[in-house]
């Protein structure tokens, strides 16, 4: 089944895969006249790319990203965008052997049967994290016309690796939005930040891997977006989220500690802000949703990834080939830790979604003048 | 825009309002050939309805439902299914003043903004939790389609109230299917449903309201269901899940806590089933999917509900009509807690989604013979 | 499959089968604001209604129109809007024998095929022309927010009927919207619509059925409409007058002639208006669409159906239930020819398809001040 | 927004501009386990390339295609299929002039209001015929598993080029299939063919253009596809042979002259097929098609191309940058008659459509072994 497009109104199609010739996104629904050049989409790649330090997979790609379609004369014609990276350091030699003996906690062995093992398995082929990268060539585009013509900035960072989490000092939207990209770890509290990346090197050292946890404030969210019933606000972003490789949770303002409080507790008092005259919530249990509705307060959700599903310690397979239990040691390059190449990614698909509600809402003309 | 359709294949449409003539559903994309009567929806009605306990909304519904279209001589045709309930016991006087005052937590203030004013106020009209009862509807017809073609069963239950949670004592599906029904807060352990039921009365004596966790299991899934990137299994139930009034967040497997831990402590290994030689996965902390798509083991999530916004204790809001602040205090027919009534539902919500997505695996004929 | 239902922005489904409890639509997407009542679309489905005239079929139903949800103080609310009429004067005596000999030229066949048998045969259930009613509840809608807010007018009306054809006379377009419903044919030149009316009754009397030619003229149509490649005006209105029962043809302003012409003859000259200044074209043998996207000038096209399959002559079939050729006469109650009742219909599917676009093309806020 | 996808089950997107970098498709829906190469594509293409006789235009292009993903080890993987043809002969010279002084009968106009003039003009972009190249690469897919797996053949070819019609003799569907791609015209009849191209000649030395009609046949049609109410076979075929550039009408079976018919002479009598034991219908004037719903007859619809706009011949036009009222003589290179390159195109749409179709239906599996 076609499942390769995220959006209704503004969409972003992937292709391509991980050891294949290329990786690619279709980006459809974008308003014509839009400034556009590889320019406005190479810093996020960069940030997620591999390679990029000791915490993440070896695997060297510039991911270089080229547009093929789309643009003219320096700006968005209407039509779709194509935008490509050319593949140019795989090395498909240990996953062979995955197709006989899947993986624990990895796609190899429901890839396999899904597609009747027709899959491109080299490099996990369509289930590589390498996909991301279609997400935020999408989600560069989005970024920038989220912030130049609708004032609403993104920001994800790294929440907590493994036991080790940022507490909830207070620190504002600015300071994270500065201080996140600071560090290899993308967690804006740089001792914590030193901590996450002692644990992760410890964790690779022990063949072992590790996960954690995301966190994506929305600020100069209007109110309004997300359509009752079944298009929520958090529907909407929930089925993006979901769709990155390793994400297992998700949950909005209080969340999963929210159900264990009293209503008098988690209800946001809504008062007026002196300085602007404007109806505010005192507090933001809601992740600035109610009822589905985006209510004008920054926009606050969690996303926990599980730990990486390659690593190299002796895990229980069993043999495909003959139907034996087996063992199986993963070789190849592979992260320790997914999160900290995660926040652009967040980034991105909170940005596709959110532009598409913006459309959704009549919030966003098609010619940008 | 139209948001009211849930599903590509198999949709379910919702009408009506809380307090308007009738709440209803349509069905669509169900096979023509299944026997269908309204006695197969009712009973899941009954464990969803209103004023069926102590502590529930006193509101008095039969909320019998009226198949109009679809069936024929008692089955399906093919065509969509309309089913209705006409509402009987409204009462609107206590809306009129959220019109103005905005409970906190609630949609008064974003359904306001969004729709200008026009929205039908009436028992928080489309936003109350009555129409989940339209959900319902689709999810039994989806319920019955599963067990009886596809061998596939759902059981949701309430995993914790407030912070009272049951333990992961080793219960059986069997157990848990029988025992959750048999009393009010719908808890398969009887000793913490009686805790639970009494955190629930405390609650409101005190004008103060709960939240909880629901945990629903998924028996009999095929391996395959789940359509990467953008379609993953998780991205599927979530968007439905997340379309439950006071739904705020979602995990699935070991999910926030799996976070937390190692790749080797959260990979599940796969061995040989002794008993029927397939492959299986000797623990689930996956919760039934790798890579977006079922592996065979049982589907697991957990769903977290905030406590219900209608307290009767005083708060701070402010009137819209005059922009000052001021205090509410909510009166009314309220649930103190509505995990207890929510079983139903997010059975039926996973019921639709599932077999949306049996249907586009190919799994299930467009005509039942 | 999920078919039943027309648009992806402002979107009608239809539910209800001719024999059936009722017929029925849910209207969704339509903004919040619109003054709504039954006055709004009883008048367009009383033009519609069987056993108006001698010309129709004799079942007699007011088709008394009910809204059930989405209108609230008088307005609409944003929320789904359900209308229902409920059957009266339905006899399904004649019917059973179709199932095992299929009518030629009709959908029994068909239906027994594609439903197993299950398919509601009843007055042809879905297939049935009175379904088209439920396109007049969702046009109706759509032409009053067409009419109102963006100053769109549709005007479908007879242009032929078997061999008689409404000459190619200056008729402008008040003045066909003023004649066109003053007779039975709903043909604006009386004296042509005489002699179809007498064609009509001779066919009958030989218990025969004719067809005939609808054309269609929308006024006042924005620049910019349609989306291309694939949602080009004219696919878009194509999709739905081909959901029409009974249509086998369609064309854009020359149409089949003008592929019979020279560029020279057929490209319309572009000049200056010199009552307003604006741009219009010459002549208008694009029907006022290029490239798939409006021009501003009217849209116009013809929609071919063919004569009424139901007809009291003896005809071959075959008897399904032994497979051996046989004859059938077809008794109950028909129109001898549709398209007299055609025009409220293709004013309805027009209106909705053209109001879809105007919302992708954001021309239409979500909430009517 | 976006408009480049065809299909629901099995889709086509389309991107690039005709004098851009390239143009290319994803084809996403696309069974695991197809043997696929560039070679089951090119043939198709070439039936439709730029400069290939003297009566097209002479632009040359060797469209070699390149596929980039979605194809490992010979065989499809279920992954999105992307193609890419790289543009070498573009001159863009001419097009400048119009986007001042747009072309009568093309999109220039349209174009540059819908887009805010940011549009890319050069060889008229998006709107150029050269996009239906796409379609073709598409089409090659779906015209490979309609044949090799669902045993149905679709075969278009020139009926009609200006008023020259081949006359409809008895000419078989093999024959048919044979004869039309032995002339440049791509009628299978060559007395008639050969007229055509003297005319379509003496069209371009008078600086004019053609237009004509294409008919299309598709043979081994399932009873059952299509799905009432609002995706009728006509419906769904209706709105991907409306996105082909120029055309402006179509029709299935008897069509037009249909609707002058009687029922007794347009109803197709259903007999017993002595060879197969099967029930067919005696003649065909439905065009293989019953409420909606294919009835295992050929499918047949006819599609009237307009004459080619761009014409050397003097025209008047209105100069957008002073609004004064113009002349415009065409220059470049254009084809006098598009209908010779338009068979390939619409057995593509054909094929898309009715595999798209199949798969609604669930007669094709998700994995071919």
């Amino acid at each position: 089944m076609p499942s390769n497009t995220l959006g209704n109104h503004f969409t972003v199609s992937s292709f391509g895969e991980s050891h294949g010739k290329c990786i690619g996104a279709i980006i459809d629904g974008c308003p014509a006249g839009l400034h556009l050049s590889e320019a406005d989409v190479q810093p996020l790649l960069d940030l997620r790319k591999p390679g990029q330090s000791i915490i993440t997979t070896q695997r060297k790609e510039t991911d270089t990203v080229e547009i093929l379609s789309g643009v003219f004369k320096g700006f968005t014609t209407g039509a779709p965008i194509c935008m490509i990276i050319w593949n140019k350091d795989s090395d498909s030699r240990s996953y062979d052997e995955f197709t006989s003996k899947p993986r624990p906690g990895h796609a190899d062995y429901t890839g396999f049967l899904k597609y009747g093992g027709f899959n491109d398995f080299r490099g996990s082929g369509r289930f590589s994290g390498r996909l991301t990268a279609t997400m935020v060539m999408g989600g560069a585009v989005a970024l920038k016309i989220l912030k130049n013509y609708l004032n609403i900035e993104i920001i994800s960072y790294t929440k907590s690796i493994g036991n080790i989490t940022m507490e909830s000092v207070e620190m504002s939207f600015d300071t994270i939005s500065k201080n996140r990209y600071l560090n290899e770890v993308r967690c804006p509290d740089h001792g914590t930040a030193a901590r996450m990346k002692d644990l992760i090197l410890s964790a690779r050292r022990d063949g072992d891997s590790l996960g954690g946890i995301i966190e994506c404030i929305v600020r100069g969210v209007p109110v309004g977006l997300g359509e009752p019933i079944f298009e929520s606000i958090e529907s909407e972003i929930s089925r993006g989220i979901f769709s990155i490789p390793a994400v297992k949770g998700l949950e909005f303002g209080s969340g999963f500690k929210g159900s264990t409080m009293k209503g008098s507790e988690n209800n946001d008092s809504f008062v007026i802000d002196k300085s602007t005259g404007n109806i505010i919530t005192e507090t933001n249990k809601s992740g600035g949703i109610l009822g589905g509705i985006t209510d004008g307060m920054p926009i606050v959700f969690r996303v926990a990834f599980k730990p990486a599903a390659s690593i190299s310690r002796p895990q229980k397979t069993v043999n495909l080939k003959d139907m034996t239990e087996s063992q199986l040691i993963v070789t190849g390059r592979h992260d320790p830790c997914v999160v900290p190449r995660a926040p652009p990614v967040v980034d991105s698909i909170a940005a596709i979604i959110l532009l598409d509600c913006c459309f959704k809402s009549n919030l966003m003309p098609r010619v940008i003048h």
